[in-house]
């Protein structure tokens, strides 16, 4: 069956992606358990040293979507907001047919 | 430990996505079982009918590129360059830094 993906690129101010890809990381945390999160990536660009992209998906866009009520992952989001330069978003969301690596 | 991540946008001619999307998928079949693939997925682009996504996590380059060398994975790479549009490339080369669903 799909599944819901999303590829998308946050830009981290000056100095301040480290920090971002940190907070990315904790949040992979929290959703590893999430019901229906089936991959969580964060990743750094190897062309553009400020951005951050976070690969994800999930069984379906309602899993997505509940897993941003949580609070601890709202309270991650918050910390994460101050680092970012604000650039237009960049990104896919996808439909994903298949593939290795996912259930 | 961080991975070699690719996420690279292919984009077929008119019609021909779906058949397209079916020979990645028979690719995602054989290298799921190579030397440190962790992740090949498969996408459609909610926003862009003519193209699919690859996203691809391995240990290594040098497990990707090895995996370029697979008889059965060059033939279906022959199967497919037909199909494409040659529109130019688009994606990006990853470092991924760590998260869910990969070890």
């Amino acid at each position: 069956m799909n599944k819901y993906g999303l590829h998308g690129k946050l830009t981290a101010s000056a100095g301040n992606r480290d920090a971002l890809a940190s907070i990315l990381q904790e949040a992979s945390k929290l959703v590893a358990s999430a019901p229906g999160c089936q991959v969580y990536l964060v990743s750094t660009d190897v062309s553009d040293e400020n951005s951050v992209w976070v690969t994800e998906v999930w069984d379906s866009q309602a899993d997505h979507d509940d897993s941003l009520k949580d609070q601890r992952v709202r309270e991650l989001i918050s910390k994460a907001m101050p680092l970012l330069a604000g650039s237009p978003e960049e990104g896919q969301t996808l439909t994903v047919l298949g593939g290795a690596g996912i259930k």
